[in-house]
């Protein structure tokens, strides 16, 4: 069974998640056949290695990371590889994978244009 | 004259800048009528209160700050309202607002499920 993982970065104030937790609700309403689950860097759970173990629970077997950061600096370049392959080690049985970051997109990009068109 | 801020986070690693030196492009090219800068608020400069002054003096009267920001935590709640009202006292000639931040777009949202499902 497919799933995927929304991956951000965390902050300490808990309204941060708040347009994580609407992207998992879209997921949910558009994409049901396939499971989803939030996960964070830091500051935040659940924590990559949770989410991973908790969408294994329920028979997930390819699952596909997506970086929802903008830009691709040592988070991303460091420490995501290192903890995607961890979570692959421990995790054998699962097929684990990883997008770049949303930010690299040129229609999640395209949107933020279009926002700040429309402020104006 | 109009002018427009994209205003981002800010990273140790330059590379992470990329995103929004292609949102800067496609502002340019789409919007050439709206003067565009680039500014941070942390460890990448220009800072706000640069670009604010260098849009003063390339004309422009009027400025919309774009948060480039998923979620809003700290940085958007406390810092951020004090760096514009510092901008603000600053440049009492130029009419300064800000939206909210671009995770706040539900076009944004579905632009970062659509990228997902693609990866599938």
């Amino acid at each position: 069974m497919k799933a995927i993982i929304l991956f951000g970065h965390g902050a300490r104030d808990a309204r941060w998640r708040e347009p994580f937790d609407r992207l998992a609700g879209l997921w949910r309403s558009q994409h049901p056949q396939v499971l989803v689950e939030l996960a964070f860097l830091e500051m935040m759970q659940p924590s990559l290695e949770s989410a991973v173990a908790s969408l294994a629970g329920d028979g997930a077997t390819q699952i596909t990371v997506v970086p929802v950061f903008f830009g691709q600096g040592g988070h991303l370049r460091n420490d995501f590889p290192l903890l995607l392959a961890a979570c692959q080690e421990k995790f054998p049985q699962i097929a684990l994978s990883a997008t770049s970051a949303v930010g690299e997109d040129l229609a999640v990009l395209q949107a933020i244009i279009d926002f700040g068109a429309r402020a104006l």
